[in-house]
């Protein structure tokens, strides 16, 4: 047992009521003052499944705490016609790409060449192949809609039929561009494919709607982008796609069978639920989101030898940054790369890995303006510090 | 906006330190206060990854929190080789059936007769077909492990080839009893067939080790009987399984492919993590547990025309309860069968299905004593205030 008390005290130094942390897949999954309530309430186990309805016994049947509502709430926010909420946006796509390969049958998805990772891992486990789609060069890797045309025509001369599915990333996670959406769908469209958007980085913090951007399907993260607690995916469905994706199991036709019946009945869906109105109004402040993220790019691009790469100016929070100056640093500094992280930490500032100095990623969302001035302070102190210029 | 407040204060009416909840799916999932204080602490989105080793980014290998020693620790409480928390059981038996499956092949499972939903829904996914083993008559409901032995060789005459698996849900959702694993884990290994046990309703209340039962694979529910929140399922494993049910990605060869690379990377796993001492310490007054559930089960019993189905002496905390006498008092009252859920929630117990008086379940795991008497006196009390006999 004496082994086990190091459980019994789980404490996180990085909370957000203690430091600034920079990790761009953390910022937009910091809860609302009323999601941190919420989910105490319901923490224990199968805590939303007291009113579950017992003739049609489903997650998304339940009134009491408000389960349907939201999920129709979200619907209409997202544009769509029908919404899920999966346990991870990973999940939505393995969902998808499985449940359209056995409608639709084919042997590849064509997916974005800046893709997730777990875009990937979902073809794979469906035993789909994966057609990448190729960015452009540096600096800022642009992506061409029209690569979707040729990568499709690629699939049906090597494997003599359509893809099954096509998969934009809405911002990458790598650059955090804005990619195209509707000039893909369109692309897709012409020849009869459904087009999923991956908007785990986008949905929950800018203003996305799935009919406008011509999606059939469109997959979110509730921890990445909704002030959510992990795990939580969304799912968002035209009512051609909910036929599909959402087919009932022929053993309990109640259920519907990809999700296995129930999803996550507790806590990170009230997390998400009572995270729901903050959303709503949050997505509005976008573009000051944006500025935020386009003036630390501006001051940190005043670091000799650095640059932020990816579409200029920013048009989402997610900045990759590019620092010869601060490598020329690691390069003789006793800590090597690791001398940012720990001169960031004395500031108050996380969440870019450490040993990190020539290419790193960073966050600004919902950080104030005097958080985000802080940050870029600490940035040009400590270059200059080590005898770096700044303009 | 005014439609969305109603989100930013979800209370919970039937929270554990309001009412007695009888709900058997709830009682194992009621959280240790240790779980309630982590979950706070990192309730945020992606709380867990603030030290995500850069090189081999994989939830299972984060040290801070001690999610690494968590897995091992918990392997070694359950006398497995590997384990991995998921997203939830169902998913934990549907990644094994469909890894076996790409692994060996088959075209059907043998499960159970009393076998949960999920179980269904996880094999449908797969596109495997069932076949089940069936129970015995009533009132006991009686697995023979030998139907395991028949339902194998139907498989083989019908499909020409063995089972992919062999399901064993180790205590039934319906009636609560107690399954002969060791014996069935035989004779699917004579036919080098893996053994599942689906320990949802044991793992985590009561002591199971995964060699002494002869499973190759073991799924548990961390909401169902773990004191976590959802969504947790819990995947442990032999070393022969791992190589099979934990293959790498081709794509990312540091992920796991089934698990779409990271699983639950927040609250819920932080819960499970934090309430795992007192998990620990309580599988060891299962003894205790299950007297409360006979001694109950005998107090019901003192209802005329009463009967608690299943095995006796009671081997479990679920209570499968049949009333011809509260099904009397049903037919002639105003409010039909909800009037027993309107007497019990009177006297501050909730949790039996509204509506049911002829069959109805219960649990009274982690429940006082002086809680259980307050419920046999409830029960008892109804009864004979609509004038119905009670010894």
């Amino acid at each position: 047992m004496d082994r086990l008390q190091r459980y019994q005290a789980l404490v996180r130094d990085w909370a957000p009521w203690k430091v600034i942390n920079l990790n761009p897949i953390q910022r937009g999954g910091i809860l609302s003052p009323e999601a941190r309530k919420a989910i105490v309430e319901y923490a224990d186990g199968y805590s939303v499944c007291d009113w579950c309805p017992p003739k049609t016994p489903r997650l998304d049947r339940i009134e009491r705490p408000p389960i349907h509502d939201f999920y129709n709430d979200l619907a209409t926010f997202l544009d769509a016609d029908a919404t899920r909420v999966v346990t991870r946006c990973r999940e939505a796509k393995f969902i998808s790409f499985l449940m359209l390969k056995r409608a639709r049958g084919g042997r590849y998805v064509v997916v974005d060449g800046l893709a997730h990772y777990s875009t990937f891992l979902a073809a794979e486990l469906c035993g789909l192949q994966v057609k990448t789609v190729p960015v452009g060069p540096e600096p800022e890797f642009r992506l061409d809609p029209e690569g979707y045309h040729t990568a499709i025509e690629a699939v049906r001369r090597e494997s003599g039929e359509l893809p099954t599915a096509v998969l934009l990333t809405h911002v990458d996670p790598t650059y955090g561009n804005l990619q195209p959406a509707r000039e893909v769908a369109k692309i897709a469209h012409d020849y009869g494919i459904p087009f999923i958007l991956n908007a785990a980085y986008t949905a929950g913090v800018m203003p996305v709607s799935l009919r406008d951007l011509g999606c059939d399907i469109l997959t979110s993260s509730g921890h990445k982008s909704w002030a959510a607690p992990a795990p939580t995916g969304i799912l968002a469905l035209t009512e051609e796609m909910v036929r599909i994706v959402l087919q009932p199991s022929q053993h309990s036709p109640v259920k519907e069978l990809a999700l296995l019946g129930c999803t996550v009945p507790g806590a990170p869906l009230i997390g998400l639920m009572a995270s729901f109105p903050h959303v709503v109004q949050r997505v509005q402040r976008w573009e000051e989101e944006v500025k935020k993220a386009e003036w630390l790019a501006q001051q940190l691009e005043r670091i000799e030898g650095t640059r932020v790469l990816g579409q200029r100016p920013r048009q989402h929070h997610v900045l990759h940054v590019r620092s010869e100056g601060l490598h020329q640093i690691a390069k003789r500094h006793r800590k090597r790369g690791y001398f940012l992280y720990h001169e960031l930490k004395k500031r108050g500032i996380v969440g870019i890995q450490p040993g990190l100095t020539r290419h790193f990623k960073l966050s600004t969302y919902g950080l104030s303006w005097e958080e985000v001035r802080k940050v870029a302070t600490a940035f040009l102190e400590i270059a200059e510090q080590y005898g770096i210029r700044t303009t």
